[in-house]
Parts: structure tokens; C-alpha cells; sequence
């Protein structure tokens, strides 16, 4: 399969049956926001779920767009960072949006990155045993991954997304306006996904982000095709897959390492952040999968090369502060969850867009690795 | 359609596409949990959720089934009573979940009543976004209702079930062995769910019950042909509209008015447990249907003789303690998930087997049967 097959401007459509839906992606979306809720909900009302951080800077723009189509509106805000999928705060918004009286013909708005989308996602999925909900992602990660596929989900003590449920939107709203308010290194971070579908299975889209980043960075057009490209990408194996029980499992290509990275780091943004323990994540997987003669150096080479260009870290020591042992790393991987019966599962590549899931990695193999890498 | 189609010791299919499964009613079942757990999950391992009472009743005889067949099983007990159906127990069963280590290929065990079959289904549907469960319900209010048809949930400050999902089970398991232990009240009160069956759409079991009540309540075969009649009525209910986007609220016949009786009472199960509170509930709606000229006063004296020849409450007065007022009532009525855009669906009755689904009741309607009622 090659993506970019849908002509520039019209909707990536993800089909999953009657759970089929629509993304949308252009600029000035929000403005529509009104006639996209009447469309879903007639007469219906809508509940807002957003950060601080995103209502401060986009949330009047989202009311005015409701507010235009005469839709009733309220607007429950929970404070911004990876903290925020809790348990505490999946309670509180379940709660606000009963409070708010909302019916299950009414619509959630999730309107933030990928901790809102998850959050709210969640919070739609269980109350009133499982609302509708329109997702409009407002960072470059979100809009190219966490917002499509209609997993939702919140943090654990034990690990990363380890509460949740496949809840899929009815809409995903896409507003490239809205990243222009995104912090460059949020858009790097988001930009690592990006790579991450050419590396796993489109290595045509691989070999076009080497040409087109420049473009893609600037918010040329490319950045709306690149976005288009990735959704593509990830509606296509969603459709496959919808429950993760085979293919999907190549969108955690990276993620193992990642998040233990970020699970090492405590989520302390200033050190790390989801989309650059992914870059880092996905070097690891390379290197590894090449430790174990399955990818070319020069595999590992160019991809680590295209992460350095747009500059995402690419080893564990551009992490700042102080490096974890092996040992350290191999509880948090041990934690995650894709651990099936005790042996480890990894997304490894036989190279560039040839990533595949590994069944029965030993813990072992892996720990030598990381003492190897974390020793040079 | 008549019921009773399903000969003595098959097992009632219910039919849910990919999410089909079997109802398998019958004595000494529980013995038979290691081969049914082994069937599901080869390999794998179980998590008995529980409550104290059920636990203390029963939990060996589950565990030396587990343990004949050589499964590896935690037990997680929660308090007994409609308490346990709390964010803060969810929180608590789903950590102790993934505190056992347990894996998206094992199983979760819902070994209670309805209280437990709601948390523990509910813990599953969001423990890993999805564990497989098996319904081995311990009341004959979870036998013949709650351990049926994928509703799993928990309460809200701001009513009851009103966060959940539905998660349908892999099997279920239905041992009428465990029955003898149930105190005559909770047996009298899951009575009040099978009744039901009749009053909305098979009349003819109502005659049944009417005919062989004694036999059902002396545990004799007529409990398990009640049973197995109740588990096919909402198999064939839920195979139509498994959410309850139409037909299946016929399942909600006296439930509005139970659930505003059991708030009122503040789930104090010394005053009303819930099917009590649906026996009362469904008298009203017959009474309610009666005096908007839909139902014959023949047939609400009839349906209300039957309940009370059992032993069952029939009218609010026959509530211990203090008698709440009518617009008392109909605030708790009002938080009734049950409501659409500001009008109030009720369950109503042209006669025994004829439910049907009324929307747009005007409040005041109802207010003044039920400042009628109280006066009485």
C-alpha cells in the first residue's frame, strides 16, 4: 500500500463499520465547530474538555464557533501535562460533565494534545456507559496519531495507558491554525510520530520527509500533507486492527524504550517528552534489531540521521540530568504492557518501513543491549 | 415469541456476533470453573473479584476449582452492598488488577451478585482498555438480570449506574447451588426482576409464575426453568438493542420509579434493596399506565396480587420509616439517567406483556399520580 491516495483537502475517512468516521484536516476548522455539533447532535449540547494551557489560547476561538451556531456549551479545564490522566481526573470530568446535565445524545469536544484526547476520550467512553465525542486535536502529536484510532486511556501507578478503552470518536477535527501557537519543541516531538508510520511500513513517506522537512517545519503545505499522509497511515492499519491484536502493535514501534525513558524521568517534561523518548525509542529499536542482524547499520544510520537533522535527541545521553543503569530501564520495560506471559514483545525491523512485532525477545537480550549502549 | 424454546440443561445462547456467549445454568457448576477457565484463557491465569459475604459463603469451593485444574488465580474481595459500586472500589480492584501482574489474555472471575457483577465487569471493561470476563452471578437478581447482557457500571453522586460501559462477558456461569445460601429476602427480591420478564412481553411466563411460584421458591427444577426463562427473555431483549438504544429499556419497567425510591432511602438496604424497590416500581407504572387509560384496573390488581402473594412491597407505604413527598420523588426522578432532552421516558403498559416505551411524559403527570399515591 502506498498512502497519499486522498486528493488534498478531502477528509481521511477511517472505516470501522458502524464505528466509522471522518478526519478532517484544513485550516480554519474551529470556526465550523457549530455546524459540525448540529450535524451530530441535533438541539443537542456540548462539553468542552480542555487544558489551561489550550483554553488560553484557542478556547474562545472554539465557544465563538459554537457560540455562532447557537449551540449550549459548557467548558470543564483541567491543568496541562501527562499528570493530568489520572484516575483523579478522569473522576472529576466524568463528574463535571454529569453535573453539567449532559445526555447521551450530547457531544464531548476533546480539544487539546494527546493528555486531553486521552482523557476526555476516556471520560466520553465510560459516562453514561459511553457518550459521543469529536476530537480536535491542537498539537502536531495528537493531530497525527493519539487523536485517530480511538484509543483512550489514562496512567497508572504500574505504568503508561494501562486504564482506558477503545472508544472511537464520531469526528476528528483537524485545524492546522492551531499549531501555530505550539512550542517548536512540542512540534518536533510530534514530528517524531510523523517519521514513525514511514519507518514502521511507508518507506516512500520515510524517503519524502528527508525531502520535505524543511517545508513540513515551515507550516508550508507540505506540513497538511505530511499530517494527511500519517493519518492516512494509521487509519489504514487501524482498520486492520482495530482492538490491537496483530498489526497494530507496529504503532508502539519506539514505545517500549520510550516509555521507560519517560518512566525513568518521573514525566518531568523539562527532561522528556512523549514524541522525544519515541525518537529516542525508535534509534534503540534500530539499533537493537541491528545487534540482532536484522537491519542494516545503514538503515540505522539514515533514520537516526533524519531525526538528528530536524533535532530530536537520539540516544539516551541527550536526556538531561542524571542516566539510568540497564537494570533500572529493564523494570520499567517489565512493567509495560506489552508483556505477553512473561517473555518480551518488541516492534524490530528488518529496516527502513519493514517493522515487524517479535515475539519472545529474551529479557536478557535486551539488558545486554542497553549495558552496551549505556556504556558508550 | 414465546420462551421456554431452550430444553432442560442446554445452555441459553446469547447472540452478540463476535461477542456471542453462553449461559449455562445448573447444580455443582462451580467445580467446573478450572476446565471453563482453561477453555477460555489456556495457560493463563484468573482473578476472582468478590465480596466479604460471598467470599466467606463460597470463595473456597470457587478456589478448589481453580486449583483442580492447576490455574494460578488472585482473589480480590471489596465490602459487601451497593457501597462497593463506588469510583474510589474501581480504582482500588482495577490497581489490584495490574498489581497481580495480570495480562489482556487472562481472566477476570465476577464472583458475587449484582453489586459485584457491575464493579468487577466494569474493572475488566477498562483494566489493559479490555480483559475478558466470566459472569458467575450469586443472587438470583444477578442470575436472571444484572450477570446478563453486558451492562457493567458503577454510581455517581449524581445517580446510579451512570458511569460504566457495556462489556459483555465470555460465559456465564449460573450454579443454583449457590442459592441456597441466600438469605430469603435478597431471593425474594431477585423474584421481583423475573416477574418482570412477564409484565413487559411474555405473559404467558407470568401465567407460569403465577401457577408454579411455590415450586420456584422451594428450589425446586421450576427455579432452574425460571431462571433459564429469565435468561432467554433478556438474551432475546439484548440481542436487538445490546445498547439500549430502543427496545431494550423495556428492561427499565419499574426502574424509575425504584431507582428515586432506593435514592430516597439513600441505598439503605435495611429499608429497600433494589429489587424491592423494582417490585414497588413496576406496581406504580402499572397504576401510572391505569390512570392514563392505558392499562385495566384488572391487570394492575393482578400483577400487584401475584407480588404479594410472594411477599414482596407493593406500595411506598409498605417502606420502613418516614414516607417521602412526591416532589421529593421527582427530583430523584429527574436525575434518572432515563431522561431526554428535558421530557421523561417512562416505561408504561397497555396490560401484563404489553411494556412499551413512552417518551415526552410530562412531569406534572407524573407528580400528581404520585402526590395522588401518597395520599392514599
Amino acid at each position: 500500500m502506498t498512502i497519499g491516495k486522498i486528493p488534498a483537502g478531502e477528509a481521511v475517512p477511517v472505516e470501522l463499520g458502524d464505528r466509522s468516521y471522518k478526519i478532517e484536516i484544513g485550516r480554519g476548522l474551529l470556526k465550523q465547530v457549530g455546524t459540525l455539533a448540529e450535524h451530530f447532535a441535533p438541539g443537542g449540547r456540548c462539553a468542552i474538555v480542555t487544558d489551561a494551557n489550550v483554553n488560553a489560547a484557542q478556547g474562545e476561538k472554539l465557544r465563538a464557533g459554537l457560540d455562532a451556531a447557537q449551540i449550549e456549551h459548557a467548558t470543564i479545564e483541567v491543568p496541562a501535562g501527562e499528570k493530568s490522566k489520572s484516575t483523579d481526573m478522569l473522576d472529576q470530568v466524568v463528574d463535571q460533565l454529569l453535573a453539567a446535565r449532559l445526555e447521551r445524545s450530547d457531544l464531548v469536544l476533546a480539544f487539546g494534545g494527546g493528555v486531553v484526547g486521552d482523557l476526555a476520550g476516556f471520560a466520553a467512553a465510560v459516562t453514561r456507559r459511553g457518550m459521543r465525542f469529536i476530537q480536535i486535536p491542537t498539537s502536531l502529536l495528537a493531530q497525527v496519531d493519539s487523536s485517530v484510532g480511538g484509543k483512550t486511556g489514562i496512567n497508572s501507578r504500574h505504568g503508561k495507558n494501562l486504564i482506558g478503552a477503545f472508544h472511537q470518536p464520531v469526528h476528528v477535527l483537524i485545524d492546522l491554525d492551531v499549531l501555530t501557537t505550539l512550542p517548536n519543541r512540542e512540534f518536533r516531538a510530534g514530528y517524531a510520530e510523523v517519521v514513525k508510520y514511514g519507518l514502521i511500513k511507508f518507506p516512500d513517506f520515510f524517503k519524502w520527509l528527508e525531502q520535505n522537512h524543511n517545508a513540513v517545519f515551515a507550516h508550508e503545505e507540505a506540513l497538511a500533507e505530511a499530517i494527511a499522509k500519517s493519518c492516512e497511515a494509521k487509519a489504514e492499519i487501524v482498520k486492520n486492527d482495530e482492538t490491537e491484536k496483530g498489526e497494530r502493535a507496529l504503532l508502539n514501534l519506539g514505545h517500549t524504550f520510550g516509555h521507560a525513558l519517560e518512566g525513568f524521568t518521573s514525566y518531568d517534561s523539562d527532561r522528556l517528552i512523549h514524541g522525544e523518548g519515541v525518537a529516542i525509542g525508535m534509534v534503540l529499536a534500530h539499533e537493537f534489531s541491528n545487534r540482532l542482524n536484522l537491519c542494516s547499520i545503514d538503515d540505522v544510520a539514515r533514520m537516526k540521521a533524519h531525526l538528528q537533522t530536524v533535532g530530536l535527541p537520539t540516544t539516551i545521553s541527550d536526556i538531561p540530568g542524571d542516566l539510568p543503569n540497564a537494570d533500572t530501564l529493564m523494570d520499567f520495560i517489565a512493567q509495560d504492557k506489552k508483556v505477553v506471559r512473561g517473555s518480551l514483545t518488541f516492534i524490530l525491523t528488518n529496516g527502513i518501513g519493514k517493522a515487524y512485532i517479535a515475539n519472545e525477545i529474551p529479557p536478557c537480550e535486551v539488558n545486554a543491549f542497553l549495558k552496551d549502549r549505556l556504556s558508550k
